[in-house]
Parts: structure tokens; C-alpha cells; sequence
């Protein structure tokens, strides 16, 4: 299996290093950006190129990891050829590939990576589409080569995956980001806090979130409510607090 | 170490159970709910009451785990005797005794609790004050008999502690429920989620919840944030979304 990669940021990163190692062949990475395509490279120990035409049309599958915005523009911008496209975006339809080639697929893993940390892809869930079913067999060998849940799932669907995890990576990881700043402007460490991130986390493992939560909010407990209101100056977050605990709370009242 | 405890919810239960496997002994369990005290007293095989002036006054420590609101009424109807009286709360400071007995304290446990699930106690954040160095030091053995982390704190700056736990438990936990929310609505089993709550949680172990921060939001990806608005139904949850979203880009051009 030879691949080439669209894209070098966080995800294109780590997923292209376990393919590497997996024993796939990365064959080349292509960045606009030059010095992030010659970094990834480096680690992969392959060719790069920030030009699209200089993409090779050798490989098996053509990986594009990039944002959003870019993902059109650099579809509209390849030159066609015989391997299989596939994004790896969550919000982006299958369709996104129709008319610029023949064999295109989704393979979207739901996980939050950074350039600088390693995951363990093999609990990652990897949901796959494909414009047909023998590429989305291709998709699959893949996936499978690199985790133990490889599931189909309709680009209608995976928007509301991707939405799901916003809140429970991107939304949750704020909620650590203010509680570590208002630690800190009290000069308390923030790592206090980790063993209490962890449980959190831990618990819904076994309770749903509902059955888990606690706190002055689900207690509907307005004597705390409003100390704490009155220790936050920043009245964005204060708005934040106000309003994440009236929705507990309603939500708490719909079960 | 003979110990009554004062209270029978969520951290009275998890704590006195803990308790009582260290070795201490657990003489008594009140609450104002005598389904609750027998419940609990049934798990110690201790005798229980809801009573207020039936507590035993032999006791070395009582531990008034209860709602805000509960801990002065109850603590203003308790006989004085010759124990130690400590409460387990966040937000409420070391104040609340005085006047009512001499001997006093805050043995203050940083996690979340709930009466079905056990935590371990060891890695928990125990903070600590009293009403004199003999009695910090009486409740640094029982809390260093639990936890490995054991530390003195301040009445003002645990207001902050609870505040921030807010955020980094019940709001993170809330952020869970809202993503299962979205998956379930659209028949995706929710613990497809579970391996990206963990590596949430467990990245910041490594990075700071700034640096790892990933997701539209913080990109200001304008195009993913308005498709994600449309599918949100709940004009609150909605709200929330755009609230928190501007929240964590304008905390990212902060640093």
C-alpha cells in the first residue's frame, strides 16, 4: 500500500506515522506550507512537495487531511489518477470528491490529535464511506490494520458525530483550560486538578453523563451558584457558568 | 479513631466506606433522612439516626458532609462535645463553626462522588484546615491514612478549588451529556465517544488544555462552527455552542 498525503498538521501527522509504521509506504506528503510538509517528511523519512502538480500519481491512496476551507480548493486543484481519494474530515460530505475523480471514500477517525503527542490508534473508532463498495473494502483494510473499530457510517451521520465531539473534546478541554485559569490566578497548581479530570472521565465509562453528574447545578443549589458567580470577573465566562448550569439543570428536569 | 458521620449522601458514603476499610471505626451515621442513614449505616454496620440530638457525643471526629444550605442549620442544632468537628465543603469556610464548638476544621476532598461508584482514594487531593495546629495535624492523619496528597489550604482559596472543580467536573461531564445527546438522537451509539473523552483528559496530563486545544473553534474555522449552529436544534444548546466557541478563540489570542 502506498500512500501519499495531503496535509501535515496535527492529524496528518500522527495517522500517517502509524501507517508507517503499520508498514504501509508513505510515499510523499504535500503541504502549501513547505517547512510543514519537509517536517512531516522528515519524520517519515520521504519526499515532500508544496507544489500540487508535483504530486506523484503513483500512489495507492491519496490521504487529505486539511482543513475545511482547503479541502475544496485542493480537490479542485489535483490532477487526476488512478488511486483512491479519500478526507478524513468530519464535517465534509462524501460528495466533496464527486466529479474531480472516480474512487474517492471518507476515512474519518474520531480522536483528537496533536503534532507533539502520541495516541493509541488501535481504540479508535475510524468510520468509513466510499463511492463504492470495493473501495470502501480498501478503506477498511486499512483502518483495520490500525484499530479495532472500523465502522460504516453515512456522511449525514458523521456531521453529527463531528458535532458530538466538539463537545466532548473541544468543549470539555475549554472547561479544563478555565478551571486551570482560575487556579492559577489564586497560585494554585493546576495539576491538582487531574485526578479529578480523570475520574470525570472515567465515570461515564460506567454511569451515563446524566447518572454521573453532580455539583451545586444538578443540586439546583443557588447559594453556591451565585458565590461562585460573584468570584468570576470575567463576565464571559461568568455568562458561560450562568448558563451551562441553568442548562444542567433543565436538562436533569427532561429525564 | 472514632468517627460519626454527619450525612449520608454521594462523599459521605464513599468517604466513610474508605474510611472504615483504613481501619477507622465509623460509630454513627446521621441524616435528616433516616432511609439515607440506615442505607448507609447497613454498608458500615454501624447503628444510624435522624435525630439530631440523638448523635453519640463519644466520638474522636464528626464529619459533616452535607449541602451548604443543611451545614449550618445542622451544625447550629448539634450539642456541643468534646470532638473534632470537620466539614467536607468546597465553597464554605472554615467560619462556619465558630462559635458553635471549639475544636474545628475542613478535611476538603477534590473528586467527584457518587453512592454507586468506588474512586481511589490514594491519588485524591485532600485540602485541609483547622481551628488550631493540634487539630490540622489530627485530620492530616486521617486524610494522610486515605491519600498519598495531602495538603493546607485556605477558606478563601478553596472557594476558588470548588469553583474550578465546577468547570473541570460537572461542566466537562455536562459537555459529555450534550454530545450523547446529539449521537443518540441520530441512533450512533454514545461510547463510540469514550476513547476521545479519554485522550481529552489524558492530554492534559502532558499539555496544557491551551497548547492542547485542537477543533474549529480555536482555528476560527468559521465555515465548520455555522454548519455545526445549523444542526443544533435547542436554541440554548446553540447558544452554548457559539458562546463557548468564542470563548476559547478569544482565550487562545490571549497568550
Amino acid at each position: 500500500m502506498r500512500v501519499v498525503f495531503i496535509g501535515a498538521g496535527n492529524l496528518a501527522t500522527r495517522l500517517s506515522l502509524a501507517m508507517s509504521r503499520a508498514g504501509m509506504e508513505i510515499l510523499q506528503v504535500y503541504s502549501r506550507t513547505a517547512a510543514r510538509a519537509e517536517a512531516l517528511a522528515g519524520k517519515l523519512g520521504c519526499v515532500w512537495t508544496d507544489a500540487l502538480d508535483a504530486v506523484s500519481p503513483d500512489a495507492d491512496l491519496y490521504l487529505f487531511a486539511l482543513k475545511d476551507t482547503a479541502l475544496r480548493e485542493v480537490i479542485a486543484g489535483m490532477r487526476p489518477n488512478g488511486g483512491l481519494w479519500a478526507h478524513t474530515a468530519g464535517s465534509m460530505p462524501l460528495s466533496v470528491f464527486a466529479g474531480a475523480t472516480e474512487r474517492y471514500g471518507v476515512m474519518y477517525p474520531l480522536q483528537t490529535f496533536s503534532v507533539e503527542r502520541e495516541v493509541d490508534f488501535k481504540r479508535i473508532p475510524f468510520f468509513l464511506e466510499a463511492s463504492s463498495a470495493r473501495e470502501e473494502a480498501l478503506l477498511k483494510k486499512v483502518a483495520g490494520t490500525l484499530s479495532d473499530d472500523v465502522r460504516p457510517l453515512s456522511s449525514e451521520k458523521r456531521k453529527y458525530l463531528h458535532l458530538a465531539a466538539v463537545f466532548a473534546c473541544n468543549f470539555t478541554n475549554h472547561m479544563y483550560a478555565l478551571a486551570e485559569r482560575i487556579l492559577r490566578e489564586r497560585g494554585i497548581p493546576g495539576e491538582v486538578l487531574l485526578p479529578l479530570i480523570d475520574e470525570t472521565a472515567a465515570k461515564v465509562h460506567e454511569l451515563s453523563p446524566e447518572r454521573a453528574q453532580t455539583g451545586p447545578a444538578v443540586r439546583y443549589d443557588r447559594n453556591v451558584i451565585d458565590k461562585h458567580l460573584a468570584l468570576l470577573r470575567d463576565p464571559d465566562v461568568r455568562d458561560l457558568y450562568e448558563r451551562i448550569s441553568a442548562n444542567i439543570y433543565n436538562l436533569k428536569s427532561e429525564i
